[in-house]
C-alpha cells in the first residue's frame, strides 16, 4: 500500500519571511498587531511583511496593501483577519502557490454555528484543491527557537531536542516555558488548534523523522485518522518516546474540547486502547507532562523497575514507600554488600539503614551521599535513585551547607555505573524565599543534568513513565 | 460500659517548667543540647531545668545533678539520653510524682533487637504501675506556640486551631512548617513516635474534647486498639473534621514503618474500612493533607458537589474538567440567566461561554471576575468556584496588574451568599523570581482567607476531600 509522504512542514518553523494579514491598529487584545510584535520581540530574523491596506507602516515596518504587492513571495503566511474573510486570503494564496499557512483566528467549527462549521468546511475545500498547508485554524501555530519564530511560548526560547504537537496553544506556552526554564530547549513546537488540514499524526510523522528531535510532548483533544494516528505512533514510539496529555477523556472534558477545537474527543477505551498499543506514554496533567520531558531528556535509560530512596526522613520514608509502591515500582532490599557498607555509618537508633535509607547525614555530607550513591550504583538490585534533598528551614534546624551540586554532578556524570537519579526539593509552603531557594536549587540540578523534582509523588511518577517506556522497548534497543 | 476518662495531657502542651535529662556538651546532632537550645531559641516563658551532672551550666542556665535536685517539681520532663538509661529516669519520676514524660531518645522495638524490644516493654511495664503518661518514645514531643513550645515545627509559631498527631516529627514538621506560612496556626501538636503508653486513641480524645481545637491532623503507620481509634474516630469526626495520612498502606511502606516506629502497620483493607465507617478523611502524601487542612480551615461549609471553574484557557478548561469528573465532582452547565449574563461579555471566537469558563479578561480585569463570581453564587447549580489565576509571565503576555487581591478578598468575604471559592496560583517552571512570586500570590490569598493551590490538581484534591465530608455530615449538623 502506498503511503502518503511526510508533509513538507519545514517551512512553517523555519520560514525565511513571514506575511502576517490583520495587523491593523485597532487590534483586539490578542489580535495580529500583538502577535507581529511579539514576532519582532522575539527576534526572528527574516523578512516580516505586515499586510494591511489603510496603513504605510505599523511597528515602524512598511506595509503592504495585499500579498501580490510583496516584493517576494512570502514561505510562511500567518492569518490574523476575521474567520469570514480567511477563505479569500486562501483562495490569493492558492492563486500565489504560497503553501505554508497558519491561520490564527478563531471563529470556526470551535464555536457551534452552522456559520462556524461552514466556514471550515471551505477553508478545507479550498486548502485541498489548492494543496495548501494550513497549520490551524484557531491557534497559535509554529514555535522555533532555532529560527528566532518565538512569537508565543518561552521567549526568548531555547533550541534543544524536544517537539511539541498540540492542540492547545495556552498549554504549550505552559509546556515550552516550564521546560525551558529547566534547561530543557525545544526544537520545534506547534499550536494545531481545530487542526482542520494538517492533523497530529502528520506532525507526528513529521517530528518522527525530524533528525532534530528526540522526544515528542503531544497534547490532543481529537484526532479525524485515528488509525493513522496508531500506525504512526506504533512506528515512532520505539525510536522517540512520546509522551501525550490527551483531553477529554471524561464526558465533561469532551464536551468542553468541542467547544475549545472543534472536534470529538473520542471514547476513552479507544484511547487506552491506543496508549496500550502504541507504547504512547500517557499523562494527565501539565506538571506530570513536564515532569517526564524531563525525565527523558535528561536521563540515561534504565534496566529495571528497582528504586533506592535516600534520605527522606522516618516518616517520609514510609509514604515514600507507599507511594512508590501503588504506582508499580520495586523498592528492593539492597545486597548484603550494601548493607554491610551502609550499617558502617548509620546510627542504630534514630535512623533506618535500608531502602528507603533514612540518614539525616546524607542531607549534609555530600562526600556521604556519593558514598551512598556509589553503593547504590553497584548493587545489582538497583537501578534508578531518588534523593531528598532539603534546602536549609528553621524547622529542621538545617544549616546552610556549600553548594553540593557541583560535586554531586560531577560524580553522578562520572561514575562508570550510568543509573537514572533524580532529586526532590520539595519545599512548598508559603515563604517565598524559600519557594525561590528550593525552585533555584531544583533548576541548577536539571541545568547540571539531573532531574529535581518538587515532590516525591511527581518524581516517582515521572520514573514510573520512564522505566515503563525502557522495559517495554529493552528488546527493540538491543536488536 | 464505662469509658477510659479523657487522659489529662494538657500538661505536655502549656508545662509550666520543662526538666530536660541528657543535655551534654558532647551531644550528637540532634540530642539534648540542642533541642534545649531551640526551647530557648523559640521563646518558651516557663521554668527550664537542664539536668547533667557533670556540668554547673549549659547554654547560660544553672543545670542540676538530677530531678530530686531540682528546687521545684517539673510539670514536663524531656528525655534525652541513651535508650538503655531511661527506665532508671522514669523509676524516678515515679518516685518524685513527675506525670508527664516525653521522651526524645530512640533505640527501642524500632531499631528490631531483643535489646530495644525488651527496653520498650520495661518502660511500659514501669509506666503502667507508676501511672506515668508518656510522650513517646522515639519522637520530637509536644508543640505548642501558644505556650511557646516550640522548639521542633515551625518557628515561630502560629497559635491558631488545628491538632495535630503524629508518629513522625520530621512529617509533623513539614506540615506545621507549611501550613503555619500560609497562615493556618497550629494549637497543639503531638509528634508521639512508638506511642508506648499513650496511643493515638488518646490523643485523639483529648483533641476531640479541647474547645481549642477545630480540626484535627493525622499522621499515623501503626496503632494497638484499633477499636477504639475507629470509636473514638467515629464519634469526633462529625464534630471535627479529622484528616489522616496513614503511613504503610503498601507492604513495603509497612516493613519501613516497622523500622521507623515499631509497630505494624496493619491491613490496607481494614484501613479502608475504617475510613468509610468513621468519616475520617484519607490523604496519600503531605501536600494533600496540607492542602486539605487549608480548605477546612478556611472555607464555608460547601452544599453540594458542583463546580464552577474560570478562565484556565481552552486546553486548560478541558483538562481541568477531565481531572475533575475522575475526581467524581461534577462541572453543572450554568442555569439559562447566568449563560445570559456571561455571554453578554464573552467574546463568540477564542473563548468558551460556560462550565468551565475560558475567559482570558477574568486574568487581568478584577471588576469582571467579581462579576464572574457574583454570577456563579447566585446559580442555583454551583456550589464551589475555582478560579486560575495567572503571574505575570512573558510566554502568556501576561500584563502587571494592580493587585487584585484586597478587592477579590473583599468580594468574597462582603457576599451574602457563601461558596467555597478558591485560587490556583500554577507556575511551576524553573525561574525561582516567578515561584517566589507565585508563592506570594497564593500566601497572600491564604492570608486573606481564600485558599490557593500551587496547581488545578491539588485545589481539586482539597475540594473533593472538603465536599464528601459535608455532603456525608450534613445531616448531622442540621439536627
Amino acid at each position: 500500500m502506498k503511503q502518503k509522504p511526510v508533509c513538507d512542514l519545514i517551512g512553517f518553523f523555519k520560514p525565511k519571511s513571514i506575511a502576517l494579514i490583520g495587523v491593523s491598529r485597532g487590534a483586539s487584545a490578542f489580535g495580529g498587531l500583538s502577535f507581529m510584535r511579539r514576532l519582532l520581540d522575539a527576534g526572528y530574523k527574516g523578512a516580516v511583511y505586515p499586510i494591511n491596506p489603510k496603513a504605510v507602516e505599523v511597528l515602524g515596518i512598511k506595509t503592504y496593501p495585499d500579498l501580490a504587492a510583496l516584493p517576494e513571495i512570502p514561505e510562511l503566511v500567518t492569518v490574523c483577519v476575521q474567520a469570514a474573510y480567511v477563505p479569500a486570503i486562501l483562495k490569493e494564496c492558492v492563486r500565489l502557490s504560497i503553501r505554508h499557512i497558519h491561520i490564527l483566528s478563531a471563529g470556526f467549527s470551535e464555536i457551534g454555528t452552522e456559520e462556524g462549521k461552514n466556514l471550515e468546511k471551505e477553508i478545507a475545500s479550498i486548502a485541498r484543491e489548492g494543496n495548501l498547508l494550513i497549520m490551524g485554524p484557531n491557534c497559535m501555530g509554529p514555535y522555533c527557537p532555532s529560527a528566532g519564530l518565538t512569537a508565543w511560548g518561552a521567549i526568548p526560547g531555547l533550541n534543544g531536542r524536544l517537539g511539541v504537537i498540540s492542540q492547545s496553544g495556552g498549554i504549550t506556552q505552559r509546556l515550552t516555558e516550564h521546560v525551558t526554564s529547566l534547561g530543557v530547549g525545544v526544537s520545534k513546537a506547534a499550536s494545531i488548534g481545530n487542526a482542520t488540514i494538517i492533523d497530529s499524526p502528520e506532525y507526528l510523522e513529521f517530528m518522527g523523522e525530524d533528525k532534530e528531535i528526540d522526544l515528542i510532548a503531544m497534547y490532543l483533544e481529537s484526532v479525524r485518522d485515528g488509525r493513522r494516528l496508531m500506525r504512526i505512533s506504533g512506528n515512532i514510539s520505539p525510536c522517540k518516546p512520546v509522551i501525550m496529555l490527551k483531553g477529554g477523556r471524561s464526558e465533561e472534558g469532551a464536551i468542553t474540547a468541542a467547544s475549545h477545537t472543534g472536534g470529538m474527543a473520542g471514547d476513552v477505551k479507544l484511547w487506552n486502547a491506543f496508549f496500550s498499543q502504541t507504547g504512547v506514554i500517557p499523562v494527565k496533567n501539565i506538571n506530570e507532562w513536564a515532569d517526564a520531558v524531563l525525565a527523558f531528556s535528561l536521563l540515561p535509560k534504565t534496566e529495571g523497575n528497582g528504586l533506592f530512596i535516600v534520605g527522606g526522613g522516618g516518616g517520609n520514608s514510609v509514604i515514600y514507600s507507599d507511594a512508590v509502591m501503588e504506582e508499580g515500582l520495586e523498592v528492593p532490599a539492597l545486597s548484603q554488600t550494601s548493607m554491610d557498607k551502609i550499617r558502617s555509618f548509620v546510627p542504630v537508633a534514630g535512623s533506618i539503614a535500608g531502602n528507603p535509607l533514612d540518614l539525616w547525614e546524607s542531607f549534609v555530607n555530600t562526600d556521604r551521599l556519593c558514598e551512598i550513591l556509589d553503593i547504590a550504583y553497584k548493587d545489582p538490585e538497583i537501578h534508578m535513585v531518588v534523593v531528598d534533598r532539603l534546602i536549609p528551614r528553621i524547622a529542621f534546624h538545617s544549616p546552610e551547607i556549600d553548594d553540593p551540586i557541583p560535586q554531586i554532578a560531577n560524580f553522578i556524570g562520572s561514575h562508570t555505573q550510568k543509573k537514572p537519579t533524580v532529586f526532590v526539593v520539595d519545599y512548598d509552603g508559603g515563604d517565598p524565599e524559600l519557594n525561590a531557594k528550593g525552585s533555584a536549587l531544583r533548576t541548577r540540578f536539571c541545568l547540571s543534568g539531573i532531574p529535581a523534582y518538587p515532590s516525591f509523588e511527581r518524581a516517582a511518577r515521572a520514573l514510573v513513565h520512564f522505566q515503563k517506556y525502557y522495559l517495554r522497548f529493552k528488546a527493540k534497543d538491543r536488536m
